[in-house]
């Protein structure tokens, strides 16, 4: 594996751009204390980079001085917005000798529409930050959060292509005018934005011209210091349901039947699918090779929901077993944070029971994700979650595998390493375990969504020349390449141009 | 207003430009008949670029080869696929003395998938050979045409982000693994299809890490060479509908009402607005005021069908006047290519009626677009409809204006300069009439969501550091400056790096 440049780079930030931070930000804002670095460069798994300071501007001017400073002497930063980025890095940085640049003091909701439905927040902005806010303004606007915390930053969570159950989970189809800190301290929008006055700004993605939005996703051009995310109303009707299969062979017709139903508009929420394994990993139980699912119906009226009820008890008959609605509009799954136990979920494997104050990086909970994405077909699911599965036991961890179901043509595949970091030789085990899942899904064409700092460099070289466009791309937005090398960094794995 | 660069180049293509080119595609696909040149720098307004050659590329390897020949040569080329981008310049280049790249031999279908709903073409291909081949295959997909002809090409509709009434109109979200060819000849996949094998590349936009599709969309970076389409499933059950509202007072409460609509998920498929003067144009009849609407309600089933019709007719009522809903799966909107009547609609200034064979450009019809993106916002879209009516009036021009509700947060306002080229002083009237509009909708926040031959230089100046960006990106991507100097290139007007 080629070695990125920074690796090389000494531990230590330069101590001419500490100074420079330090003058910038205010001493208390550029830690350096040896225990909040190592504490930041701590994960759910393995890691090696070490952290050389966590910058923490209050200010998009901040933001960019801070950048200024960084290319000026070569000093390498590394942006996080919460850094709850469990099970793919956490806060550390895809690089040894980072500092980080923390942006959680940037923390203001700018901008709210009702009838237009769209919030604007700085990255500092959590998922339970905007919920109660929505319920302060008595909205009846909702925003799907993830399964790990609300404590999460919404663009962190954005930015990484972050999904959800429910309504208009696929969040990063949801971002509009983004705000960009660029490495040389510029600040673009990127949308209609760049324009005042543009009223569309916040409705419309791509404004007029080339898209940059989605440069700025999974990617180290620039950094994110606003955006607007659009939110979903509360539908009048909604109706959560369960269903289970009995055994693995009936996984493929399951999935060709949810597609015809998401095909033909019959259901618009995400359906979520988890092998009997998962469901145990969060509590629950079930039998050897079932599987469990759920989802929700949603309907402008109770009339319309239960006709879609009918329609979707026929589909389904003779698929599934127990078919089960919940009483509409009860237990709404598209309102509120998550409950503390999705969190608690990834302490099954520890000893003790979860704290009161739940922090798995430094409570050493073994975590790693590895999430493909396939096509919407039975049997692309099916074998794609049999890898999986397999490579998962060959390691010696519990097959935990779920599949979201989240538009009509294709199903983020999610594998879960669960492990006690405090084990000998697991923290090992779950990166090979990883390395081997993620090689024998992309060898079978089932790429990954979203890349870990455990997975930076494992995809496979393109059949294209994108590599050299990569190179391009990083060598005119980031001259100096101080912004976060490595992440989502193809350009050394790729060595073509 | 700025010289492009390019303006200043010799009418004629480089000798030795030319001679590559011939040795490249044979002497047969290079056009330098004058004749020729003349028909393709012809639009359906005034309009000066002059064209040097037409280069025929018979397959992406010729058009690579093109691409290294202009760069060598600094030899500038203006790609088109069919060249029916009537009312935007048609195939007309951006700037003077550019070789047009025609890529209307690239015409084949190259995949299609049933279940998962896509196809994938080259830029050749036009909405009618779709149709046939969805046709041939027995299909129940269906592509919503543009209003133009069904002989323009889908690649290019959906570069443009052009739009469509029905389900999906939005064309530029629903494009997908782009392949395109950079200036220097290499090429690259925009999703998973950079990979090999890569199950997804079809069915997921961005792939993994930065997202480059919306880079090739109103955009001079790149030539698409082909891409993937996502079609929609025939609704089970549709029902088409119309109304008008008497006068132009009750059209800011009619769009909330329909906002309000697409809100809450009651309709899927996009809702057309029309003013008199529109209709008329079309060949109908309205009172001075008045507006027309249609749309058409989408269901899996009768039943469904039947309660949203209801609702619609509940939330619309004492909104709207005459609404009138047509029988059930008749005169479907959503299947087929455009009647040859909405062609029509452009002769209606003209002294002739139309000739069998329409050819707008040949024929001296006069149309210009100007499309400003506002908010779904009653008080936004009325104040922007009347600026377009009051500029079109002034200017002695039908004051047709119409508006596509697509989305549940922005609409479409389309305003239409109909005449006929041979009237003196008409030519002349037109693009200052649209230079008027354009600039008095932008000064009121409403900037366009696509920009023609005549308004590519028109925006106004951004508010942020983004006219440096795209110097940077051209710069990266087109160092010779030879991919369509002058088309959605915002380096001269902003000349700020």
């Amino acid at each position: 594996m080629p070695a990125f440049a920074s690796r090389d780079r000494e531990a230590a930030a330069a101590p001419e751009a500490l100074a420079a931070w330090r003058d910038l930000l205010g001493a208390e804002h550029v830690v350096t204390a040896g225990e909040a670095l190592a504490r930041a460069a701590a994960a759910t798994f393995a890691t090696a980079h070490r952290v050389t300071a966590i910058l923490r501007p209050g200010s998009r001017e901040e933001v960019r001085g801070c950048l200024r400073i960084a290319g000026r002497h070569r000093a390498p930063v590394y942006p996080v917005s919460r850094g709850k980025n469990w099970g793919y890095g956490s806060r550390v940085p895809a690089a040894d000798g980072c500092a980080l640049l923390a942006l959680d003091r940037l923390d203001r909701i700018l901008d709210f529409d009702e009838q237009l439905a769209y919030v604007t927040v700085e990255p500092g902005v959590t998922f339970a930050q905007v919920h109660r806010f929505l319920r302060e303004q008595g909205s009846r606007l909702t925003l799907a959060s993830p399964g790990s915390t609300p404590e999460a930053s919404v663009v962190g969570n954005a930015l990484e292509r972050g999904i959800a159950g429910g309504l208009d989970g696929d969040r990063a189809s949801r971002v509009c005018d983004l705000e960009v800190a660029l490495p040389d301290g510029s600040l673009i929008r990127t949308g209609f934005g760049r324009f005042a006055p543009a009223a569309a700004a916040p409705v419309a993605r791509s404004g007029v011209g080339p898209g940059l939005e989605e440069l700025f996703l999974q990617s180290n051009l620039g950094v994110v210091t606003r955006l607007t995310l659009w939110l979903t109303p509360l539908p009048a009707f909604y109706q959560a349901f369960t269903f289970t299969i009995g055994d693995r062979e009936r996984l493929a017709p399951l999935v060709d039947a949810l597609q015809a139903v998401r095909r033909d508009r019959l259901l618009e929420a995400g359906i979520g699918l988890y092998n009997a394994c998962k469901v145990a990993s969060c509590g629950g139980a079930a039998g050897g090779g079932a599987w469990f699912g759920e989802g929700a119906l949603t309907a402008p009226d109770q009339e319309i929901g239960s006709c879609q009820r009918r329609l979707l008890r026929q589909r389904l008959t003779g698929v599934v077993d127990h078919l089960a609605f919940r009483a509409p509009n009860a237990a709404n799954p598209l309102v509120g944070p998550p409950a503390r136990g999705s969190l608690a979920s990834v302490y099954h494997c520890k000893a003790q029971p979860p704290p009161r104050d739940m922090d798995p990086d430094h409570d050493r909970c073994g975590i790693v994700w590895c999430c493909p994405l396939v096509p919407f077909r039975g049997s692309d699911v099916a074998r794609c979650a049999g890898i999986l599965e397999e490579t998962l036991a060959a390691y010696g961890f519990a097959p935990a595998v779920g599949a979201q179901c989240l538009s009509p043509r294709a199903v983020h595949v999610v594998a879960s390493i669960l492990y006690d970091r405090e084990t000998p030789g697991r923290d090992e085990a779950a990166l090979a375990c990883h390395r081997s899942m993620l090689a024998a899904a992309a060898g079978e064409g089932f790429l990954p969504y979203r890349l870990g700092l455990q997975g930076m460099d494992l995809l496979p070289p393109p059949a294209d020349d994108s590599a050299r466009l990569f190179q391009i791309l990083k060598r005119a937005f980031d001259p100096a390449d101080v912004l976060a090398p490595g992440r989502y960094d193809f350009r050394y794995r790729w060595p073509q141009g």
